[in-house]
C-alpha cells in the first residue's frame, strides 16, 4: 500500500512512522488517537484521486484533515487508516469584484482568506475563534457557524460551488459562481456538513459580501429571559440586515468572570439575570453609532434593558469580545469540564438554561453550570464542571443537557457537527427514519464504507 | 389500483375520468400532458403515506402537484400515472413570532403565507409573479428565486424545516425550528430544488425577517455595461443589506417597451443602453429615501449613471415595477417567442447580451431578442420572437442560447427547473460525473423510479 502511494505524491507528501507528528493525531485533546498506516499531504485534486481510486480498490479507510480545529474528533485517526491531509492544497485560485466570488483550495486558512479578502474591500462573512488554523475545506465540510450566522447564514450560505473527490476517486466539479443556479440537483450540499464521510472537498467558490464600513459594538445588562427575547426581536425589527451577532451571557457566566478571569472586565455593574453582546454592521460610520445608541436609550426608557454601553474604541470593542470569547483563563481552574453545543428553539432558552442548571446540581451539589451563546441563532454552549472527569460522570452529564434538548426538539450538536464525539447522542435529535435515510446516502456514495469510518454514523 | 386508493383518501379526494380539469393538465401551456391514471388529493401527511406504500409496492408512478405555476413542465402528467395534488393541505400549522418561524403544510398557497406573515409584522421573503398561485410546497421543491435573493436567497435559505415522503411511504420528519443544526447530514437540502423526484414536500419550517419599514424604489438609465457593473458594486458597498432588488433591461427591452406595451409608462427618457430597476429595502422611513437619492446624485456625478427617477408613491412604485413585470400585452403581439431563464457569472453579461442578440438575428434576419433580469443574482430572461414556432425553430434558438451558456460556464436554468423542457440541455451546464452522481441519487432514493419520471434526469 506504501509503495503504490509513495508513487503517487511527491517526497514531501509521505508521512510514516515516527514522521507523523501530533498535529496529525489531534492535538487539541478531542477523541482518542489510533496510528494510521501513513500520513498523505497530496498538492492537486488529481493527486487526491488517484489516492482514493487506489484506496477504493483495496478497501482502505481515509480519514481526511484540515486545521485539526474541529471540536468533536472528526479529523482524528481511529487506527490503520490513512490520514489524507489538504494542508499543502493553499492556493487562493480567483478573485472575481464584480461578480463576489473567491475560488480557494480546501488547504487555506480562513484567516488568510480573510486578509484576502479585507485587503480587497470584500468580507468572507463566515468567523470564528479557530480562524488562525482552521481550513477552508474543514469549515465546508463541517458547515460551521460562528458569531456572525444571524445575518449571513452558516458556511453553507457562503458556499456557490465545490469541487469534491467521491469515495471511488471520481472528481465531481461542481464550481458554479452563480446566486441562482437550478439545472439539476444542488449536490454541493451533501457534502457540506457531512464531515467528510461521503466525499473530499477539494476546492470551493465562496460567496463574497461587501465589507461593512462601520461596526459598533454593545453590552447591555436585562433581568428577565422575555426580556432577552422581546430586545432581540426590537433590534430584528429596527436593525434588520445590520444585526450583525447577538451574543447572551447568563449570570452565572458573568459571576464566574468575575471571579475566575481576572483579566476580563465586565463594562456593567454585576447582578443582572443576562448580559447580551450587540454588534452590528452598517454602512454609515456618521450615523451608526448615534443609532445604535438610540435604540438601546429606548430599550432602557421601555424596561427591556436596565443597563447598557457601546464600545467606544477599537480597544473597548475588543474587550467586550474577550469577556464572550475568552473565557480560558478561568476554565483551567474548574478542573474537568464538559462543553456542549446545542440548539434549541429561542423561546425555550430560558426553561432550558434553569433546568439544566438544577438537574446538575441535584446530581452533583456544588456544580458550576455556565451558559451562553449564539442566542440570535437558537445556539448556547454550555460548560458543567462536576469536580469529576470520569466517563460515568461525563455521561450522567450529557444525559442530562441532552436529555432536556430531546424534550424540547432541539440539536445535539448546533454547529460542531457529530465526529466520533457526539454520535451516541445523534438519536437523541434526529428520528431512525432521519438516521436510516443518511445511512442510505453513505452507502449509495461510499459502498465500502472508506470514507472517515467511525464519525458521525 | 383505484379501488384501493379508494380506501385511502375521502370521496374529494379521488378524480376520475372526465372529473380531472384542466389545473391537473397543465393549464400554462408547458409540456404536452398524457392522461393520467386518476388524481389524488389527500388532506394529511398520512395519506401520502399510505398512497406512496401502495404506489411503490405496485411500481406505480406518480407525479407531484402545487400550484401548477411552473414553467418547466416539472408537475405535468405524462400520461399513465396517479397526479398527487398537495392542494388540500392547506393549514398554516405554527406562528413563532420570538424564533421568526412559520411552520405549514404543502399546499399553502404563497400569497396566503405573505398576507398572514405581513398582518404580524413579518415577512417571507421569497417572492415572484406567480404568487397567487404557487404553493409553498412547489416553491421549496423547485427552490424558486425571484426579485429578492440577492438579499434573501433562494427559497432554500428560508426553509429550516421539512417534512418529506420517500418513495416507498417512509415519512422523514425534519421539522427544525433552528437556524444552526449540524447534528448528521442536513438531508432537507436533497429534497428542496429535486423537483419531487427525490420525495414529496408535506410541511416546512420556513424563517421569517423582519418586515423592512421602509421601501424605496428608483430607475435608473445607464450607458455602458461595464458602468451597470460598477454601479451594482457601488450600491452594494454603499447599501450593504439594505439592497433588496437589482433588476436589468437591455435598451431592446425598453424600446419594446415603448412601442409594444401602450399601459407601461417608462419614466426616463429612451436611449440608454441599460436601465436599471434599484429597490432598497430599509429601517428608517425619515432617512432612507435620502440615502438613495444621494447615491443616484453621487452615481450621476461620478459619470456611471446618465439618468435616475426615484418612485415618490406606491403608484410609482408599481409603475416602475409593471416595467419589469408586466410585459405581458407586448409579449403576445410577437407571435411565437421562446423564453429563457439562464445564469452566468455577472461580468459575462454584456457579452452574453451582444452575443445571442447577433446569432439570433443572423440565424433569424428580423427577429427580436429581449434580455433583463435579477442581474444581481446572475441571473438573466431572455425573450426571442424569431417568427417560428416550429421544434426546429425552437431547437436552434435553444442551441444559440445554451451555446453561449455552456461557453460561458454558466446554467441552463437560474430558477426555473428542468423538468421536461430543459431535461435536453442538463448536460450542457453540468459534467457527465455530476449527472451520474444525480442518477446514483436518485436511484437510492427512489429504486423503482416512481417519483416523477421522466422530469429533470
Amino acid at each position: 500500500m506504501i509503495d503504490a502511494l509513495e508513487r503517487i505524491v511527491d517526497v514531501a507528501g509521505l508521512l510514516t512512522g515516527t514522521d507523523i507528528g501530533p498535529r496529525y493525531l489531534n492535538a487539541r485533546g478531542h477523541g482518542v488517537a489510533g496510528t494510521p498506516l501513513c500520513v498523505l499531504r497530496p498538492k492537486s485534486t488529481a493527486e487526491v484521486s488517484e489516492i482514493l481510486k487506489l484506496c477504493h480498490a483495496r478497501g482502505q479507510a481515509i480519514v481526511p484533515q484540515g486545521g485539526m480545529s474541529g471540536l468533536v474528533g472528526g479529523g482524528v485517526p481511529l487506527g490503520g487508516e490513512v490520514v489524507l491531509s489538504l494542508e499543502r492544497m493553499i492556493k487562493i485560485e480567483e478573485f472575481d469584484a464584480d461578480g463576489r466570488t473567491l475560488t480557494v483550495q480546501a488547504g487555506v486558512i480562513l484567516q488568510t482568506a480573510h486578509e484576502y479578502c479585507e485587503a480587497r474591500g470584500f468580507m468572507l462573512p463566515l468567523d470564528l475563534g479557530a480562524r488562525g488554523s482552521a481550513t477552508m475545506g474543514g469549515v465546508i465540510s463541517t458547515n460551521a457557524g460562528g458569531v456572525r450566522v444571524i445575518r449571513y447564514g452558516m458556511m453553507r450560505e457562503s458556499v456557490l460551488g465545490l469541487e469534491v473527490v467521491l469515495a471511488d476517486g471520481t472528481i465531481i466539479s461542481s464550481m458554479n459562481k452563480m446566486l441562482k443556479n437550478n439545472a439539476g440537483y444542488d449536490l454541493k450540499h451533501m457534502f457540506i456538513g457531512s464531515e467528510g464521510t461521503l466525499g473530499l472537498v477539494t476546492r470551493a467558490v465562496c460567496r463574497l459580501r461587501a465589507k461593512p464600513k462601520s461596526v459598533n459594538t454593545a453590552f447591555a445588562g436585562i433581568d428577565k429571559f422575555d426580556d432577552v427575547v422581546a430586545f432581540l426581536g426590537h433590534l430584528e425589527s429596527t436593525l434588520g440586515g445590520e444585526l450583525g451577532s447577538f451574543e447572551v451571557m447568563w449570570s452565572s457566566y458573568d459571576q464566574f468572570v468575575r471571579e475566575r478571569c481576572p483579566s476580563l472586565r465586565p463594562p456593567l455593574n454585576a447582578g443582572r439575570g443576562f448580559y447580551v453582546l450587540v454588534e452590528t454592521l452598517g454602512n454609515d460610520p456618521s450615523a451608526d453609532v448615534a443609532k445604535l445608541e438610540s435604540i438601546l436609550a429606548e430599550s432602557m426608557e421601555k424596561g427591556l434593558v436596565a443597563d447598557a454601553a457601546v464600545a467606544q474604541s477599537e480597544q473597548q470593542r475588543a474587550a467586550f469580545w474577550a469577556i464572550r470569547e475568552n473565557a480560558g483563563e478561568g476554565f483551567r481552574t474548574l478542573g474537568p469540564i464538559c462543553s456542549y453545543d446545542v440548539s434549541m428553539p429561542i423561546r425555550s432558552m430560558g426553561q432550558f438554561g434553569e433546568h439544566i442548571t438544577q438537574s446538575i446540581s441535584t446530581a452533583y451539589p456544588g456544580a458550576t453550570t455556565l451558559v451562553l451563546g449564539h442566542m440570535g441563532d437558537g445556539n448556547l454552549h454550555v460548560v458543567a464542571a462536576v469536580g469529576l472527569g470520569t466517563p460515568a460522570a461525563r455521561k450522567q452529564v450529557n444525559d442530562i443537557v441532552y436529555g432536556v434538548i430531546r424534550d424540547l426538539g432541539g440539536s445535539v450538536s448546533a454547529e460542531h457537527g457529530i465526529g466520533t464525539e457526539k454520535k451516541d447522542y445523534l438519536s437523541w435529535s434526529r428520528t431512525p427514519e432521519e438516521i436510516a435515510l443518511m445511512r442510505t446516502l453513505k452507502r449509495a456514495l461510499d459502498p465500502k464504507g472508506i470514507l472517515n469510518p467511525g464519525k458521525v454514523l
